[in-house]
């Protein structure tokens, strides 16, 4: 691969495989392709807004290599996570002669890399994977730690398979065609990272968080090393999610609360966990001793990575409030959340209950930071 | 459990389960759900046969011990394989409050089995499946190994996954409902795990498999029993299919060619299956140093299971024949069949390739049986 190409393993048994991390990748695509051993036939799948940037360049590359590829493109979005989709692409597979020795690649963020990661995992009964993550939140986030699947009308995510992939490649370079938005949502989860796991880490953000918007090349790197890092250590520890990997879901329960409340339309996901971490910090400082400038870190660094801390617009205790749709998040147990809370900055404990009358005033108090011009 | 009730272990590491085999065990499925330690809501699957004479003693049973279960009933027969069946299921089980720790019956057979498999496969990304087979082929085959999934338009078991029941409860009085052209399908797998691995099972089947017919307890059980226990013990070596779980297929390769070129509708799997094994049986003495009397008993124990051992309207050689079908089997490599093929009762190898002079000749001397009365 290109000079400067940065290789994070992660170790899984027989399930073990490598995330590249460079520039320009997608040219080198087949390969890698060709290097894993894959079967003749493979089916590349996008999406609609990153298929037309990059698909041809993929399948240029792996047809190049000597694959039969043909490309997918489902509607950019999440309702493109359903099970009308997963038919399309079991057909289009099969349709360009996809076998049990073919592959499948992941060309786009998270809901192509959920999708088809499923797709992989069932058709023939599960055949190989390769992540191109597009976006920084696919980089850092979904495409470790093999969780795949589709949703339900019923709700997200219900259906779907631990399906390691066979490799992922990131390539840095595809960050400069996404929306800045989308950058910025992304860094939530690196933020997360810091606290739960790398205390350098946050204060590398804390020194120079803006120098990810101009896209400084050494410092994507190692933001999306050390996530990818951290995150394979954690899986690699608790694979099928039985506890450690519940520390990955830090400001996660308010922050799935923040995005039911409001129905997944007013909130990317990185910025629902924005609020969620900001929320997380009040918490911990109110039950789990962690000491209030630590909080005011953790909340100074959301706002400048360009994330929201606070929705004064959402009810707290009310019907249909945040209290409410935390107790009936799937990681409840008997209707009471589970919160990760942080001790310090890189250390967290998951599992923990706290009374009502604090996670009430957990909210208030974030609230007040943002009417005092702390948050956003 | 009941008086008599045998159990056969099988043994998969973390995943191991027991099968239970007896009398009158149905009545009983909610004591040993509790005694699994399921979840509070589970979804019964079954098809429109078996729901009407059985679903409701499960029903009653699993709310007696305190479950919250609903049925959910597909069609019965093949076409309920399929993706939009898989949908409705999910919905179902969910409708009735069935979460992560929930769980699936699947009262059934083959069709049911997998089907529902592949629900509790995928639902939350794997629930637990309690299989409670209802026809001989279930409990002997389908209800064992752990294989899952569901057609597509374009050919059975295209999708799926390998996901290993908590347990698997055979009930050998409901096959007193089943049909007699039924319950000899099942057999042609009871015959051949005798010829892969049991020849002291062969020769009993030899001695009474008339009896079989009758319900004769302990044949049943034994049979049960020694299918399960061979078959387990074969899993356990290759879960995933690597290597020697091909053994398996013995009168396979002829087997799915015979119900490909009838499209699925003139042979029951194991009539098709006798065949096949009467084919594995004679290509097996001209290539594999297979005695010329194994042949013979093969045939014969194949006839008097009722099933049929050739047939003399299928063309062999020519386009859209079964050789043709054979090539494109999806155990081929390079359109070239594997055959598991006997050396002698009870010992065989899988992966042998054979002249094509040999493949052709093999079909000929299983027709002249026939007509000289020795076959069906």
């Amino acid at each position: 691969m290109n000079k400067g190409t940065e290789t994070v393993r992660v170790e899984l048994g027989d399930r073990s495989y490598d995330i590249l991390i460079g520039e320009e990748l997608l040219d080198g695509i087949g390969e890698r392709c060709r290097a894993l051993g894959l079967g003749a036939a493979g089916l590349v799948v996008t999406d609609s807004n990153v298929g037309p940037l990059y698909g041809k360049r993929v399948l240029d590359s792996l047809r190049a290599a000597g694959f039969r590829v043909a490309l997918a493109a489902v509607p950019a979005g999440e309702p493109s996570k359903c099970l009308d989709q997963l038919g399309r692409l079991y057909s289009a597979a099969i349709a360009n002669h996809v076998d049990r020795r073919g592959f499948i690649v992941a060309l786009g963020g998270g809901v192509v890399g959920d999708l088809s990661g499923f797709v992989a995992a069932s058709l023939f009964r599960g055949i190989r994977l390769v992540q191109v993550p597009t976006s920084l939140l696919a980089m850092v986030d979904s495409s470790v730690g093999g969780k795949t699947g589709v949703n339900l009308a019923e709700g997200k995510n219900l259906v779907g398979a631990f399906h390691q992939p066979a490799e992922v490649i990131v390539d840095r370079s595809v960050l400069k065609t996404l929306p800045p938005e989308e950058l910025a949502a992304g860094m939530a989860e690196v933020i997360k990272y810091g606290v739960i796991a790398d205390a350098d880490l946050f204060a590398r953000l804390e020194s120079e968080v803006e120098a990810v918007f101009d896209l400084e090349p050494e410092l994507i790197t190692h933001i999306v090393r050390r996530s990818c890092e951290i995150k394979a250590d954690v899986v690699r520890q608790d694979e099928r999610e039985g506890g450690l990997r519940a520390i990955l879901n830090y400001g996660h329960t308010l922050g799935h609360a923040v995005e039911k409340v409001t129905k997944y339309t007013r909130y990317l996901h990185g910025e629902a966990i924005g609020i969620g971490m900001a929320y997380a910090a009040e918490l911990s400082a109110r039950v789990h001793g962690l000491p209030p400038a630590d909080v005011d870190r953790q909340v100074e660094l959301i706002r400048r990575a360009r994330l929201p801390v606070a929705d004064a617009g959402l009810d707290f205790g009310g019907s249909g409030g945040l209290a409410e749709a935390m107790k009936v998040d799937k990681k409840s147990v008997d209707a009471v959340p589970k919160f990760v809370l942080a001790k310090a900055i890189g250390a967290v404990d998951f599992g923990v209950e706290a009374p009502e009358a604090d996670t009430d005033a957990a909210w208030r108090d974030v609230l007040a930071r943002t009417s005092n011009g702390v948050g956003a």
